[in-house]
């Protein structure tokens, strides 16, 4: 794996996802794969799981890290080919990744969509620029329009829970939320569910929040919300803004909120959510302190998915 | 040991103080101890000498250290049961504990009361709903009530100097400062103070600075501080905002700030601070630099205490 | 070596180039130089290049590193001998460089000058009073009126481009810029280069912009670009604000932007600048993306500097 963007770097998801489970087995069994390699970590946004599961994986494999708030302990950078620099910008991508590759064996990046400009969040401009200028292996934390290593860690999840022949019905539901958010989750959980086939998926959300069909594909949208919760083994909740009336709110249906009695058409399924969440705006306390809620033992695997994704990178890097 | 958020928390007191001074003399006796173990340090306040003699010590003992200044690199927490969380919050601490407690053997954690509520400070509700959803060891990096890092090296940092046969007179005096402080660190050095045992323990400050008598228990009360001071073998030197008329300050007396001249009431007493230490507010220059102060190596202990700390915890997670 | 603040700390710099270039082909050859040694940062102002560089330099070397954004973890330090604490300062330099001297090894800092008080700015207060007070050896990571870490950086920039037996012309060219800077790193570069004593080294910039002689020595001056740049071999470009009208920008003439029509006066010179740039003010795209331009390489060489910088205290402290 030469970098890990979208499902679309993976060469396989099942194998990528057996490696992360033989991690969670066996967390300390490549400690010398990463030995005198660097993973640069960089944030243009805030963030909590990413930040520290993604350190842990490195280190289990023995690679050095080195966190960099760039906005808050560096600088603005300028995203623009071309442009005379004599306004708020400090520092020209072009240099600060090429530098940063410089010093690093493998890049990550966290950056949000500003949810302006469709044209320039969907053609993942910012992180694009780093890929190409960094000249090292570069791994998204979250970019504008997908979270793979979200994605990776959902599918994980949802494999190790499910013993039986046949497939699992996963449900992604939209849910209501106070600020307009990112299609980066729900667009990634799409495109790795459909990538890793051995599900039968089903999108809800309220009409004007479909999303880009590049993502979901062929996979159903039921705007009825009970109806398609029926007989799911696990609902995957998630609120996100519009995508054909980019980056607006256009509905804060309460009924949407994820409830017990709502999980009672499913087949008692698992609740599953990437955090943070919104208690009581999103999912209801009663499902997030309940039996059927995942999202803790979910946001561990996060530690496994970047130690399998990391490992990948490191192994194609040796040869 | 459990946990450690108090002098509660430890099953003896002078063999934890022993355990640290074995440290100091050989700092790297245990540096496999921690192998392949993860602190998690979370601040939620600023930090200089917890934050940077910790990672030290966990490195001594060859810990993984990751560092997260949660309100500046992630966002506002949810501290309160049953939140709508339709404002300014954006994850609970339900989850925000338990997905750090996936991430880190230990977690470590700094919060400071608000000064505005003593009920809500006093019953420790931040660091509380940290231990009862973390599901790790959690460490206090100073909370609401306690500092007891800051206190078992206060110990230490007594009991290196003191060889004779009786008990020295420790004296704890409030100062003047210019800000509303929290009563951590007097709550804290009095709660290990008496646990500890081997001292004389007397407290002097302006009337209507008395502590919770919970922590300060039967240390008597000199109002006049240069009656408290005659014939003090170490001076405790620091501010507290008023516990009974709560968080307010009800003295900018400066006649209480130490000087030379107060001193000269004592048995050539060493000076002590937690610092930071505003000079020629709370403390005069002349007695920082003078042959009395011992705040500089009383902070170097800092990293023996904190590595005291960690390896009980780390042997008990053996077991 | 006992400290690195100027050249004047470095017995000899071609052995120093030497060393870093050493490093450059063998990164681990000294992985455990620094076991068991601690690396303190301390940043006072937002930095990049050094501070990533420097923390992979350390970990090339076994040290441990903890990095402590001053400003924005900890609090405002007062710098004032004497003052009484009453004001917007929380601690004292005296006490903040001690006890930083208590925990690491080599205490490196990051200070920036006000720009408002020559004398101040030019007797180093700040980097002073952390090397008064802190007890072990202090690295500059840029201070108010020298960048020593980018100065060695560009000596062994130039030293491994340069195979001919003649000496290479050096001339270090004035650029506009939008706001007004430091003269650290035109200052140190003119400092390096005199001390190295193996380039012909010429400064060309507008009237008014004379920098302190101190540094600058004999080097001469040229107030006309073009005939500066007249067969330079390297030209190296930087924007800095006067030193004689202190801290203030008297020349905004955009025709000191470098461009291919300037870089056809010399003799195909290689281009350098110690990063971050601004892009078609300083230097226009069309030379930062031609075949002349070094700066990624030059920016890359920071780690070699600051691995062969760390080394020498590192085997000094052995002694």
């Amino acid at each position: 794996m030469k970098q890990f963007i979208s499902v679309d770097d993976v060469p396989g998801v099942p194998r990528l996802v057996e490696t992360a489970l033989g991690y969670k087995q066996d967390p300390f069994r490549d400690k010398t794969l990463g030995v005198n390699k660097t993973l640069g970590m960089i944030f243009l946004n805030p963030s909590l799981r990413t930040r520290l599961s993604t350190q842990v994986a490195a280190r289990n494999l023995g690679m050095e890290v080195v966190v960099f708030n760039i906005d808050k302990e560096g600088w603005a950078l300028e995203m623009n080919d071309g442009a005379i620099m004599s306004g708020s910008t400090t520092e020209h991508v072009k240099e600060a990744a090429a530098v940063m590759g410089q010093y690093f064996d493998i890049l990550s990046i966290r950056t949000f969509p500003g949810l302006k400009n469709k044209e320039e969040d969907y053609t993942e401009k910012y992180i694009n620029q780093f890929i190409k200028y960094a000249g090292v292996p570069v791994v998204s934390l979250e970019s504008a329009t997908l979270h793979p290593l979200q994605s990776l860690t959902d599918v994980i999840t949802i494999k190790e829970r499910w013993q039986q022949p046949r497939k699992p019905k996963v449900v992604m539901t939209w849910a209501p939320h106070v600020k307009a958010l990112p299609q980066a989750v729900p667009n990634s959980f799409a495109q790795w569910i459909n990538a890793w086939g051995e599900a039968d998926f089903v999108i809800t959300h309220p009409k004007g929040y479909e999303l880009d069909k590049k993502f979901t594909g062929n996979a159903p949208i039921e705007y009825n919300q009970d109806k398609a919760l029926e007989g799911a083994d696990f609902v995957y909740v998630k609120n996100w803004s519009s995508y054909s009336d980019y980056g607006n709110i256009i509905s804060t249906d309460s009924s949407w909120m994820m409830s017990n009695q709502k999980l009672q058409h499913t087949n008692e399924a698992k609740v599953m959510h990437c955090l943070p969440v919104r208690r009581n705006v999103v999912i209801a306390d009663e499902v997030l302190d309940g039996p059927q809620s995942i999202v803790i033992p979910e946001a561990g695997n996060r530690v496994w998915a970047a130690q399998a994704v990391l490992s990948e990178i490191l192994k194609q890097q040796q040869r």
